[in-house]
């Protein structure tokens, strides 16, 4: 299944998600639960320095691990087994209080948050490099001019700084979701068998394992899944709206449009029969990515009506699938950073472009140019006229507005693209300006 | 496809997206456009007065509207068309500022938010009666022991006030996360074909429409749609919190556990052969739409690539996608409301059940009250073969300990259920006095 | 949530499912019953007669009804009440036997698969119109030449008919599944409440009322969603295959390609503010359906792992959903007819077209005639040389050939279209022939 | 992410989807496509010997291939790339026919085929293992009386054959299916660049390489996305009626009904602080992956609607998709086998639960007994009202019945469950039978 490794995926993340890793956190859980213990007088602070100076991944038996995670139906029984024979072999009294009062989910969950925890931090990092590589670009091309394009029709100009605007707009949105959703998110799981906590599990053990992982302190949300379904959103929302990017660019680099390029590069985008193809690769990854993060997401989502105090089978059917989501959206983060810093852009393609429909992309101009003189549906209907003749006759719509003298003045600014962009560049400055701020 | 009105929606909630009202939130729009621009001297105040008062959803003819929706692609055009007629009627030279420089999706877009802002209003008073409901039940149930299960096993005791508190923090949550989502979802959408904004939309005209509509002002999203993706998946994640909850009591229901049942009403969740049945129609309806919903939101994420300026074909699909998941959502949280007040709970039934495994569930006790003297490995063994005595033999738990001579201190005490509740009256209070603070 | 009812639908299908159709079937199956345990000497053929008297639609009180169904929690309950009090009316004895022994799931069932033969019949005779569309736009350009294009990139040329018999292919297949799943899907639901037949609900009585209703007789399967759920596969199927036709036609009507377009109407496709546009209506209906289809189909499969004899929730949650997707599905195929039908083809920007790139289009056959001769690797090194002369000096790839004095016999030939188009015509005729045989 | 490799999947069918296993498919289909091409005549018998030759995936280098994976958007580019040069240090002339004509997609959708076609070998007889232990647990439980269950409550008697017959009816349909599919989808893709076929793919050669792979010769599929859809709802559907099967058997398995048991293994399904606990693990398993699969087929039905001749994105995001969907479902259909073979039923359970409701779920069967004489409405009302006392009074109805000198001829008879079992039995036989033919 990992061919693909290097074109859907981020290869920093993907060790993230490794089994040792996965283990790893797990065993941090199982290290910090035993010094909170012994912080809290519970145990000694000799047993439990030996938990945690056994609580390596390397000791750990995979293999072995994977074959009874199908007897135990989750890595936390085979795990703490493995990890109490370890602790004995150096203490037999300290093995005891391996896992002390703690249950399965406690540990599977909590690793989860620290898998998170750390995703986290790479995307905050990944998602300042996209912002700004989006006010980059943005910059640039603020008064780039270009067609606006609606239904996959030419409508009227913008600049591509707009575009890229709208793009930077969606993407500081989400950067917005996640500072709120981190409070939600990064808790404790641990509150014991069905999530009543008990006697080793105080109030106090759990602030300090909390505190230990730099986590929030939270009751039990073994069956209380929303804040992982938020967390799964937040992705799939982050990972839509870089499609959406990967959309426009994968548009406009169609032969016939060939506005904007993905980055050249020695091989890249190159087919195997046709060597004159520059083919969309980075904006395909991404599409491919955020065709399949939707579901990852409902898969979420439809695992939340679990049963009592522990699910049978949808809690399990979460684990696969947020280490998914994760790993493509990283993927798709990373692929995007690459799209946008390598973006090539042909103004002059654009400008010509502009030219295609003869003029009619300024219909409306004249159209809101006549309206206040014969009012707005005689405008149009005018206007209308005019370009059908325009195009019957392959004329210019200027041309034909001339032999129908109609009555306008300074009939040639009303086809000039550059009176023809709104507030494009007031909405570009805004967008910067916010994105500054936050 | 109505015949299920009032099992899976919320009749009060439904008459919000009828035809009359979607369409009357069009023209709360457009009137508010005018006025807007009256207000920035752009336009006549008669004429805004005179577009305003033909504002009126009953003007409309909707059966020929839905007819030309068909040559428009969406319903602002043939309804701007309408109005335009209507107004031109009484005014012809208002009917020239008929949605002057607006384009249709700041109609329907902007038109959708309304309604949003409508059910948010709607939503937030359910929310109340619903937390307020669920505060009860954990009061008045704080301390009534039950079992808890996992993996659909009797685990250890809790309290049903635990359960139902773990019930109350993910809607305490989710209640968190709409107002947080409100800020960047009640949102304008107004800025002409290409979201430029133009010499009719000003960025004083938007502000002025916005305030109007109370509505943040905000750059164009035509096509970043995450807002909206947003706004599904809180609807998507609220719904899967209640739909745990009918899981819960469906389960609980089972004519083999009985601990707690939906309110009886006359004629009400009986069957048409089996007289004797109670069966969980509210659960049943609720867990409906939990399985519904989660696609719903995959739907509208799938719909977030969206082309250029305007999609062609997702915005479409976002349409009744979003009115049915704010629909089969209103509805989930009525029938939640409805089951939560009506909750009838079965105390003796769950101090039987407690007692159905002979004792096995307070194994853990004993285990943990062995494990200080033998080892927790040791313990866990010895327990594990007094259970097998104990099943074998089908005796209590309690008497086979006695008659293997394990010594124990007060080894009563371990089996009484009030003693094996952890920390659950803590972590109840802790819920309860959290919702006070909310 | 119906005023896009003639854009994503079938006028001629939504009244299939319309309340008072849907009770229609309901009691088509009340009334087949009676009549069946009449034929087998269980009921008076009075009785039968009477029972089948009263079960018109119109003796409904439909609104009772609604309000009924939150009681309990399916149509069947309130409808079999309603039913019996107009028989006892009439007749007190024949009253004891509406329904007699049936059970609720029965007549859902059984009246969905009622709708579902009624829709198969109706969507094999648009099938049938369908794909003579296609086979006629086909048959008119087989040899219309146009660019075949890979990941948006101009590739090499084909003919139109081979892009238009590669649509037919897939509903041609589409067709087939039509065909074997029809033998699993039109099968009666018989079997009493928990499926185990009783003493009214005898073998032969299923058999009769199956024949009855021209359904299949088979064993109950209440809680086996299997042919639910192929028959919503089937559906996704077809609607997404028609979306890959919409898709096509939809990115071939941008204005920068503009080579096939939807039919034109009075009104259809205009923008409200840009008179000039021709917006891709139809195909944006036929997408947006596409972008939803897929998610009802998953939650028809998500509702599968139904408890014991009859599901609490999961069952519940098929119903609006199997009707949606079938709407969908009935909108699909309508606007898909509608727009091959009018699809109109603009041969002379196809052959424009094909001149984008200068020649490179044909670097391959080039390629290829210098292979046998240099060897494949050479051969594509040095065509790719000549292609990058060819776009930076903004040359014909044949004059950079020329210039590089390439040895290729026929030079001219390998940038003729006519010459590139492999075995499209082999191909189509080849669909063309098993078409005409299906 | 392979934690979990035991518990979601079989170990055996993991193996296929190795990197190894897939580029080993793709050298298959080059080996083939050049054995063709000689065969045809097109190129020496000696080039074509030296390809095949070469055609071993220990040749290849996997990391490499992965890293320009991300240059060409598809592993079959680096991969022709590398088959190249080795065939160049061999024999440089047989190199210049490497993948002679072919494009990256004939490889990739081939590859995927021939693993289908594998995995479809693995899957016939799996299915025969598990049809025949479906088999064999019906015959044995035929007679085997439990109680019915609907919408979770106690129904009306059957017996567990019933219960069986019904998951092994679900199973058939879907080996009939697969049947059916297996023409449709075990075909070749062979068309080159556009699918247009060319003069080194001629139709002799595409039913060559059919011929010599297996698989049947076929028009170009490469963006006619509908035979991998069929398979996807084909893999989904059987799933999702495994995911009944365990449904049932894990509410079966609660502790307070205790009906039916996964078979224990040594250290199977405890929990690692509850040593009396039998945890469905298996049955979470198989619902783990139930509750994916329906996303996985929903994504690759996402990705239907795809670009002209081959897609910048959908045809990307099926890969990974298709083999998590066979790989998740052929650890279902492995789960499954052993929990049907190692099924443990507890027959005196299903004889005590029988009594639980006091003789309640034989009212229906008072109810039809008093129909005949005072008809059914009277019967139901009748019989209520003694439910009613029954459950008041915690009495028999039976007992209650005769306290109101209720007149039915045997009462006693209408409180045995096998006389309530309704054509149970015949139905079984029915199921059985067709099986057999099947």
């Amino acid at each position: 299944m990992s061919l693909y490794t290097e074109l859907f995926y981020s290869t920093e993340i993907n060790e993230l998600f490794s089994d040792r890793n996965t283990i790893a956190q797990m065993l941090r859980f199982e290290a910090a639960l035993a010094e909170a213990q012994a912080a809290n007088g519970m145990i000694s602070a000799s047993a439990a320095a030996m938990i945690a100076e056994c609580c390596r991944a390397n000791l750990i038996d995979i293999d072995k691990l994977k074959t009874e995670i199908k007897l135990g139906g989750n890595a936390a029984i085979p795990l703490v087994k493995q990890l109490t024979r370890i602790v004995k072999n150096n203490d037999v009294e300290a093995s005891k209080y391996v896992h002390w009062g703690a249950t399965s989910q406690d540990v599977v969950d909590t690793a989860t948050v620290l898998q998170i925890q750390r995703y986290v931090d790479w995307l905050e990092q990944k998602l300042v490099i996209l912002r700004q590589s989006l006010v980059k670009v943005t910059q640039k091309h603020r008064t780039t001019l270009m067609i606006g394009r609606t239904l996959l029709q030419q409508a009227r100009p913008i600049t591509f700084g707009l575009k890229t605007a709208g793009w930077l707009d969606g993407i500081e949105r989400s950067n917005q979701r996640l500072q709120e959703t981190k409070k939600r998110v990064l808790v404790l799981q641990l509150a014991g068998a069905v999530g009543s906590g008990n006697a080793s599990i105080s109030k106090e053990v759990n602030q300090s394992v909390a505190n230990l992982l730099g986590l929030q302190s939270a009751s039990s949300w073994q069956t209380q899944r929303d804040t992982v379904a938020e967390w799964a959103s937040l992705l799939g929302i982050l990972t839509g709206s870089l499609g959406k990017i990967a959309k426009d660019v994968s548009l406009l680099m169609q032969t016939e449009i060939g506005e904007v390029f993905e980055g050249a590069a020695e091989g890249k985008g190159g087919s195997s029969t046709m060597p004159h193809k520059r083919n969309p690769v980075t904006c395909a990854a991404i599409l491919a990515n955020a065709t399949r993060t939707p579901h990852l997401v409902a898969s979420i989502l439809s695992a939340m009506p679990q049963e009592h105090e522990r699910s049978a089978g949808l809690w399990h059917s979460e684990w696969e699938v947020l280490t998914q989501l994760m790993a493509l959206t990283a993927g798709t983060v990373e692929r995007a950073i690459e799209l946008i810093e390598g973006l090539e852009v042909d103004e002059k393609r654009m400008l010509d472009n502009l030219e295609l429909t003869r003029g009619l992309i300024y219909a409306e101009n004249v159209s809101l140019a006549l309206a206040p003189k014969i009012g707005k549906i005689n405008a149009h209907e005018l206007v209308e006229k005019a370009c059908k003749s325009a195009i019957s006759q392959q004329k210019h719509l200027k041309e034909v507005l001339m032999d129908m003298n109609v009555d306008v003045p300074d009939l040639e600014a009303l086809f000039k693209p550059e009176n023809s962009i709104g507030l494009s560049l007031e909405m570009i400055d805004e967008t910067l300006s916010q994105t500054k701020k936050s």
